[in-house]
C-alpha cells in the first residue's frame, strides 16, 4: 500500500474530524484541499484566520506523515503564518507543503495557501513539528 | 454604554459564529473564554492547534477593538504561535491579551492561553491587525 | 539607470556600514551576498544568528527597494527565523529574497539562507516591511 | 560559585565575542545589557535591526544557560521579533527574558526589549532553543 493510501486510511480511522482532503504527499511536500462553506465566514465574506492557520497546519501534519509514517504524537510546536489577500468566500482553498528540515527531532515547513484557481498566494506560513523518541 | 457592552452587542448582531465569551477588555488588554468541546478535540484528546490559534485570534481582535472601537475591516496580518504544553481537555481555554504597540496602522499584541485553573500557559502568541484609515 | 545600479549607489552614499554585495534585484526578487568572516562565527565555529538574521534583513530590504525606488524610511516592522542547519564557516551566505506580496502599507517576503556552494538552505526567514506613505 | 558568574567566566573564556552585559539571571529569567555604539546605527539614526534581533537572541540564550547550565551546543532553533518603536539612539538597550517553558527538548522564552529609561518596549521577541542530550 503506498504511503498517501496509508495516511487516508489513518485520517479516517483515527481522525475523522480532520476535515482535509488528501490530495498529494511525497517527497517532502503535501497538497490539501479545503472545501470552503458558510461556517469558514467571516464578517465581509472573507475566510477566517483560523480555518486558514488549521489548512496550513494540516498541510504540514500530512508532509511530515508522508516523511516518518504514521507516529503517534508528532505535534506542532509553533507556526508563524502570514494573511496577504483575502480569498474569495467561493473557492476551495488549496494549502501546499514544503519541508525545509526533516531533522531527528524537529521537522520544519513552509506552507502556501491558495485560492483555487487563482495564482496569488491568499497566506503563507511556516511551522515546526516535534518528532518523537522512535 | 460600555466598551465591553458595545463589543459584546457587535458580535451578536453582525459575527454571530465569533463563539467566544468576552470576559474583560480595557487598558489594552483582553480576556476570551473558550468552552472545550468534544469538537475542538485531537486524537490523544488535546485541543487542536486551529481552536488555540482562534482563541489568540479572538483575544487579539478584542483587544483591538476595545482600543479603537468598533472599526470594520481590521484584519490580523500575521499571527506566531508557540503550542507550550498539552491543554487538559476538560477545562476551558482563557486567552489573556496584552497590546505591545498600538499605532495609526498597525497593533501588536501577545496572548498567553491557559487551562483554566493551571497558571502555566498552554499557548502563547504574538499577532498584528492591520488598522483602516478612519 | 537601472534599478540595481541606483540601489547600489544610494548604500554607498548613505548606508556604508550596510555590508552586503547586492548581486542581483527585480522581479519582487533579490540576491545578497556576505563574506564570512572571523568577526562572524561563534563558539563551534558556526555563523552567528544574529549574522544570518542580518543577511536576511538585508536581502528583504533590497527586494523592497527594488519594487518601490530609494525610498527613505522604509523599516522591518517584523520577522520570523528558522536556523535549520550549521552553516559551513568557511563559506559566504547567499540570500534570495522573493516577496510574497507588496501592497500599498506593507510588503511581505520570504528569503532562504544558504552557505555558498550547498543547495539545502541553512535558514529560512519571512518578514514584514512598512512602506511609508508616498 | 553562582550562577551568574559561572556564565559570565564562561563567556569571557570560551565566547568573548559575546558583546554583552549580563545582568541578572535566575528564575527562568534574564536582563542583558547592550551599549549602542556609532557600529550599531541605520540611517536615520535608529538602532538596526539585527542588532536588536542580537539582543533578544543573547537574552534568550543566558535565561536558558541559568536554567541547565553550561551546557555547549544549545543553540537557537527560531526567533520571531517585532519592532515595535524607534529606539533612541543615545540610550543602552536592556533585553528582558522570560522563558515560558523548558522542557527537555525545548525551551521558548519571550524577550523585551527597552531604550534605557524608556518604559515603553521597542521591540519584542519570542524564540526557541534546543537543547542538547544531557
Amino acid at each position: 500500500m503506498n504511503r498517501k493510501q496509508e495516511i487516508v486510511d489513518f485520517l479516517e480511522r483515527d481522525f475523522p474530524q480532520f476535515g482535509f482532503i488528501v490530495e498529494d504527499v511525497g517527497d517532502g511536500s503535501s497538497v490539501v484541499r479545503h472545501e470552503v462553506g458558510e461556517a469558514c465566514l467571516r464578517p465581509g465574506q472573507t475566510v477566517s484566520g483560523p480555518v486558514l492557520f488549521g489548512i496550513a497546519d494540516a498541510a504540514l501534519y500530512i508532509a511530515v506523515l508522508g516523511e516518518i509514517g504514521i507516529v503517534p504524537h508528532a505535534v506542532t510546536t509553533s507556526m508563524n503564518i502570514n494573511f496577504l489577500r483575502k480569498p474569495a468566500s467561493d473557492r476551495d482553498i488549496i494549502g501546499k507543503c514544503q519541508l525545509l528540515k526533516l531533522g531527528r527531532r524537529l521537522a520544519v515547513g513552509e506552507v502556501s495557501l491558495y485560492a483555487e484557481g487563482d495564482p496569488e498566494p491568499v497566506s503563507h506560513a511556516v511551522g515546526t513539528y516535534s518528532i518523537p523518541a522512535h
